[in-house]
């Protein structure tokens, strides 16, 4: 059986760093097209300008990878979706929930793969954290999410902008995982929001969570803070009511059980990724994780605000 | 076939004004309980102090519907359908997203009917305006949606406080008519909240929306209105292509078209709710409309906040 022809619609950091290389290495795809306004380019892969271009020029192409900035893939997948194509997603899927479940329905009406590519869900260490919490008996669970956008974003000032996400861009990496790990859902029961003077996103959040049942008996809580100056620190720490202690760390690549390393691997998130994707073709189903989003959303919905110092660059 | 057994969760003034009387007139159910921590009683029906001691003592108890404040409804609700109870939850159903989307997911493990049930949707004139959008041809739609909240809530500093909604409380009843006669989604594009300094949620709000195809080829947009002294303004104006003009006023109760009442029933709203209540649950299904609170939680998302002059009664 051939691979599904693939096109890889914007052409930036993380479809060079990330998506090109995985398609080359797992060969689930073929890669038949890049979309770049800018007009990047590959040797023997034709680059179009806009996908609409594309999904002219290459009728037979099964498959699209949307790699843009958030606010245009809702139009861009809708689009390929429409077109026949399936569709994998960078993450945030989405602005809103209302496109996001809009485009689970564009999917199902379409009869196409739709996948929510989260990438922190995708290694080894959370598969193995998600296993050993499979029984309940949680007695904590703290999020603790802290960088420097500095130095991961620097003068990107659409992150600060209304809609950019600000800190819950990173932020919903980790709730990506917290919701892949538990065994149980969670809910947004308080929020603070700690927002610049002069931007409209927050620079550093503070959520509790309350867990639909008693498989975690104690606090969820979750700290993302970007301004956060030498070591950065994406972890997740779970008490056990039996005492142990989990640390799931590095992003979600490192998992400690008592201070003993048991799961630390490189980084492969994108390479299962892109077998996953194919999986879901050839099983022809959808995996649209909207959770994420909606705990973000919760939290702008719930949470206070607070006015801090302004941020500049 | 008799008529099934209902348990009223939450006796305050919606419950009083409304429901009671609906579930007395429609006649689809016979009121079997009353739930009122401060313990309202009505002749020869028993009063329980929690909706806990009312499932134990009634164990064949059909349906509950939970009129309750919004914070404690979806716990409330998870706890019925787990007792096997039919659900019917007052507007807003939950607090937050995930909240509602996990109501959904409860209500179908237990096989139980879930109904959402948005009241403002239970009008002639809105089924009317439906009918005459079915086809498109739309070119703007603008909600406006202006009250005195000193009037309507007067003292109740919840709605101010983080997750009490603000103006998007009765804000919400209008988008749940906007998502039900359009023939197309909308997502919020932008949103401008305006909250109070001594506040946490908006005193005044408008939304721009993007529509979801050309059958709406104009702007949609919603403007919400928490200090209207004087005349109080809940009306949705739609113009069309063709120039003819859609007037949906009084809250979803009145629909003129070019300036000539077409249809202006009294409020029946809640007759209506209790007939489709007893009719999901003949068919075995539930009614889940989740798109009002994504546009609010969307709003939330990508509003650009702005402090405004403190708010008092």
């Amino acid at each position: 059986m051939s691979n599904p022809t693939l096109g890889l619609v914007g052409v930036g950091k993380i479809a060079r760093d990330q998506h090109l290389p995985s398609i080359a290495e797992t060969a689930r795809f073929d890669l038949a097209a890049l979309v770049s306004p800018e007009g990047v380019t590959l040797p023997g892969v034709p680059t179009f300008r806009s996908q609409a271009e594309m999904l002219a020029a290459l009728p037979d192409l099964d498959a699209v990878a949307i790699c843009t900035p958030p606010g245009v893939r809702h139009g861009l997948t809708v689009e390929a979706l429409r077109a026949g194509k399936h569709a994998l997603i960078e993450k945030p899927p989405a602005a809103t929930v209302s496109e996001l479940h809009d485009l689970a329905g564009e999917a199902e009406r379409a009869g196409r793969t739709l996948f929510t590519a989260w990438h922190s869900q995708f290694n080894p260490a959370v598969d193995a954290t998600r296993a050993l919490l499979a029984g309940g008996g949680i007695r904590s669970v703290a999020v603790t999410w802290r960088e420097d956008v500095r130095r991961w974003h620097p003068g990107q000032d659409w992150i600060f902008a209304a809609g950019g996400f600000g800190v819950f861009d990173p932020g919903i990496n980790a709730l990506s995982i917290l919701t892949r790990i538990l065994p149980v859902p969670v809910f947004v029961q308080a929020a603070e929001l700690l927002v610049p003077e002069n931007r409209d996103t927050p620079i550093e959040a503070r959520l509790d969570f309350r867990p639909a049942s008693d498989a975690v008996s104690g606090p969820v809580t979750a700290h993302f803070d970007f301004l956060q100056l030498g070591e950065q620190t994406w972890s997740i720490v779970v008490e056990m009511a039996d005492g142990r202690r989990l640390d799931l760390t590095r992003g979600g690549a490192s998992l400690a059980v008592d201070g003993v390393v048991t799961v630390a691997e490189p980084d492969t998130e994108y390479r299962r990724i892109y077998r996953h994707f194919r999986d879901l073709i050839d099983r022809g189903v959808s995996d649209v994780d909207a959770t994420p989003l909606h705990l973000i959303a919760d939290a702008y919905s719930v949470g206070r605000r607070r006015s801090v110092a302004a941020f500049d660059w």
